[in-house]
């Protein structure tokens, strides 16, 4: 295909891409689902699971390999500045303010699921088609760990914003306990990461430059974000070039991240969470939130329904295989993160939103996969059984909550 | 190169365009310069006229061969969006209000660049590698025409809202007779594309699929935005699900026109005007302008730049040919254009002011220039020539406003 004829179906696909997850986001919607649950479904159904199995022919000539490095590119683009806006809306304030509770919260939400997780790969992996050949034994329980202690940050978020509980003891919890849990997993896949690539060599430079990576977004970018805050803040708008140089920055700190073997979401989450809190991260989600969530994310859920093959795990033994690792996956999150917080000194009824909410794994579980299939380190098989694990503990999220939560005054967002 | 070696890559690419625009488009704004002027100085330098003169080890790896599928499909994307705000924008009450005058200067700004423009390329085809050896004689006749009757329409909204001359008899002006000139120039370039398809087959599927595609989108497209317009306003925001129907309309028109041989710009742009003018499309824009213009169309003057070759035009000759054709691009349109404003009522000045604002091709003028070059129309010799043309006219706009314009009270903008 020569690239002018890439870029016609591009088109192609990004109306259906689009048009498909309008629709079944809006069946979502009507069953009280979030946004999120439709388009994971949606990317599901649009690859080789259900429309592939259906018209062959036709999702081939629609998804043709030779498209696959635009749809890539352009989905990791979505998935970068997405994160950008993530750190953007971090507020590290949140941790300290609830410290104790935030942070026996968290550490049951990662040991409890990592202990459970790695358990799992350490007994299932001689016997089931889980990891390349490649794997170690070690690199196959810590990625595994890191993959059932991911939480869907973002949307955990999102619903405590929506249900104006963002100031409230509940909230507050939550947000800080989900954010310390996803920068531990992403730590944990960063040392998979760099391990899998064998050489010691370039685990030193993953993990060195990581770190370098921080103290110079700490030390120069976080300076430089300032400045270009308050000369925002002073003209009262953001200017195209201020956005410009912004999303500049944040494609450098993708491209140096995914450069050094870690990967392209920490480095604009990075830089997003050295943006000043205030009137330019305001505009900054002004101007970027709506095209990013609604253009370029849908990709991301498609590009990754791609890789799902659900008819890799029909058969009795690996559907038990499935079910075993969402029953730890509830178990050790939900479970462990609703213990913990009613040890604290939560009311039980807290405890258990807590845990429904620090339960979902939505979108950022299917970044951590994708990222390990691509690297080589999963097989479709694992990749299309914890994607499972991901939409169905994210779709229990909403009723869990509504339901822990009756009764309670509905409180309207600020 | 596999899909994540180009999309490491990308990030770096756009970290280079975005940062090198921003540096140019602050140099080009301390020189009282418009963003678009130091965009497209920005494309040729990052090209190989510069950078791939200097460094051509470092230029060939930043942009190599793999990765154009990604640069191109993106840039499409960026212009699409685009050209959709500008239909948006594009009011067609002012050609009525104004139609007498709008008319008479919109047919000199057609006409006399036009013939300029054919009989320069019936002189000079002959003797000059301007053309591809399939482009027969009135093809590259009418080719010429069009890129020489193109006005930087957006660019011209712009300048206009700047100084507050939207409502004023200039403004209006202005506005009508160039969005004619475009759209009169997109014509005849669908028309040449459809014919140089050779199959007259292809002619009757471009012409009767544009007609059609204005038919479907008046019929069906226009009442359905306008129930998404009444939706939104009623809502009082632009909801993630209007904007993701929206685009994946914007996109499936895009891919339509671009199907039938004429070209995405022209459905995106299409459909922008069908959308109602009021709450519903200051949202559009408030929601995709600013990304749009900042991120995804600098990707444009880059590709742009990467396909101007300022070396095949550096001899006594071909320069002579290129220093012609921008005499005749001013000629015919800027002098003609303030010739007809003059003749039928305009003072001097405001006609001279109108001739300047004509004048200028900017953006539109590189899109049909790489449309031209794409489809083997034009050789890189005429493309690079036209470039020059293109930027000239562009740069001379603003300063040779404010000179016709001295003097004036300032307005400022609503």
């Amino acid at each position: 295909m020569t690239p002018f004829e890439i870029s016609v179906l591009f088109f192609l696909q990004l109306a259906v891409i689009l048009g498909f997850c309008r629709m079944v986001g809006w069946v979502a919607a009507r069953l009280g689902q979030p946004q999120v649950v439709g388009e994971m479904i949606a990317g599901v159904i649009l690859g080789p699971s259900v429309f592939g199995a259906l018209a062959p022919a036709l999702q081939a000539a629609l998804f043709p390999p030779a498209s696959k490095p635009v749809l890539f590119a352009v989905c990791q683009l979505g998935l970068s500045v997405y994160m950008f806006l993530v750190g953007v809306e971090f507020d590290a304030g949140l941790i300290k303010s609830r410290f104790r509770s935030a942070a026996a919260v968290s550490i049951s939400g990662i040991l409890a699921p990592f202990a459970l997780g790695a358990a799992a790969a350490w007994l299932l992996a001689p016997h089931w088609p889980l990891f390349s050949e490649k794997t170690s034994a070690w690199e196959g329980m810590l990625f595994m760990g890191a993959a059932m202690s991911i939480t869907a940050f973002p949307m955990l978020a999102r619903i405590i914003y929506e249900r104006g509980l963002t100031g409230t003891s509940l909230g507050t919890l939550a947000l800080a306990a989900g954010s310390i849990d996803d920068a531990a997993a992403w730590c944990v896949l960063a040392i998979v990461l760099a391990s899998f690539a064998g050489n010691p060599l370039v685990a030193v430079v993953a993990i060195g430059g990581g770190l370098a990576y921080v103290l110079v977004v700490w030390l120069l970018g976080a300076p430089l974000l300032k400045f270009m805050a308050a000369k925002t803040e002073k003209r009262g708008g953001m200017t195209h070039a201020m956005l410009g140089t912004t999303l500049s920055l944040v494609m450098l700190g993708a491209w140096f991240t995914d450069r050094i073997g870690i990967y392209a979401v920490f480095g604009a989450f990075i830089l997003g969470v050295a943006v000043p809190k205030g009137f330019f991260a305001q505009a900054l989600h002004k101007h970027l939130e709506k095209m990013t969530t609604a253009f370029l994310l849908p990709l991301f859920f498609i590009y990754s329904g791609l890789n799902t093959k659900i008819g890799l795990i029909i058969s009795p033994h690996l559907l038990g295989v499935t079910l075993l690792l969402l029953f730890l996956a509830i178990a050790g999150k939900g479970v462990a993160c609703a213990t913990a917080a009613w040890l604290n000194g939560e009311s039980p009824r807290e405890a258990l939103a807590i845990g429904t909410l620090m339960n979902a794994r939505g979108l950022m579980e299917l970044i951590i996969l994708n990222i390990g299939l691509e690297h080589g380190v999963i097989t479709p098989t694992l990749f299309t059984m914890l994607v499972v694990m991901a939409v169905v503990t994210t779709l229990m999220a909403t009723p869990a909550f509504n339901f822990v939560r009756r009764g309670e005054p509905e409180i309207t967002p600020a």
